[in-house]
């Protein structure tokens, strides 16, 4: 019987990675060991370095190898704002636009009672602790579009409303997205972009 | 001065895979961070052991973490039929048809003499040395159908030749790939498709 190459097991290896399958881990297996052993070593090392040592930020729940992450250690961000996201890939993806300067608050999830997911497992108690000190003035729900998400925002609102009657609870505008063609568009986005129509200045 | 965070070097390092871009790498470190840390850290195990071990079969020249690969060592392969290869892709590639029982020989190259490549650094010692015990038979020669390729298709027909004037040396069939369509044919394919067309048997 023959044993698996060690080729054979890097190609597997690498499936599992997202959006790799067969042919591309072949791909990459080979041009790795063709002309960049030397990357494929520093990957092995941060790889494995990053899993075993990136936890979540003990105050937003975000990714962070520290017990506070870098965006909730750094005083000139403006602790008044609070952006709740569901996921840590959410956070870089508001951070990319450079348009928010506040703080984030990672639920690592969605209320989902049917899966066991509940209040406490979406760390609502670190929230109420956070909010409780009466720091942050505006909270903005930057949930899913989805009823999982709608029914945690609402959840938050009400938790936020119940620590401080006069917190600002906003949510994510909705509506056309930049370069769509509304032909493309799904009715109830239509309908709801026309409900929530601006005036134009001029 | 904030340092680079551990998940940024993550990204950074996922970038030296090929087709990775910073959007990919980005989606694959959150989601071995988020659902797969396990396969992650057996993947950074298998890419250090297999970039630190695998090396180079010494019949054939392609990839082995052995001194011999398990093609050469297999008995049952026919080892009078030699395929010649540019690169250990190529095995795979052959292999996967299942239509080749033969041996291979990897020339890790093809010959260049302006990028400093000539018959040594394509192992053509190697390949004369493993010639001269008349063990094989015939010679396909499947190098790239470049000018390059055929340059080295020419010299190794030259040099089995020169070892032994009875050994038959053939080239792969040139012609209209599968579920080709004439019109996005390029004109020398066609050429050579109608040169070298084939008897049609009823």
């Amino acid at each position: 019987m023959q044993s698996i190459s060690l080729l054979n097991q890097l190609i597997d290896a690498l499936k599992c990675l997202p959006g790799v399958g067969n042919k591309s881990a072949q791909r990459m297996a080979y041009q790795l060991l063709d002309s960049n052993r030397q990357g494929a070593i520093q990957l092995s090392n941060i790889l494995k370095e990053a899993m075993e040592n990136i936890g979540n930020c003990s105050v937003c729940r975000d990714y962070s190898e520290q017990a506070v992450c870098q965006l909730c250690a750094n005083t000139r961000r403006d602790a008044s704002t609070l952006c709740i996201v569901e996921s840590p890939s959410d956070v870089l993806a508001i951070e990319s636009t450079a348009s928010f300067h506040g703080l984030f608050f990672v639920l690592l999830g969605q209320l989902s009672p049917l899966d066991g997911i509940g209040p406490e497992e979406i760390g609502m108690s670190v929230l109420a602790n956070k909010l409780s000190d009466g720091v942050v003035k505006e909270i903005i729900v930057a949930t899913s579009s989805t009823i999982e998400g709608e029914a945690t925002a609402h959840y938050i609102a009400q938790l936020a409303h119940k620590n401080d009657p006069n917190i600002k609870v906003t949510r994510l505008a909705q509506g056309v997205p930049l370069g769509g063609e509304l032909g493309y568009l799904d009715q109830s986005t239509l309908a709801l972009s026309i409900a929530n129509r601006n005036t134009l200045d001029f």
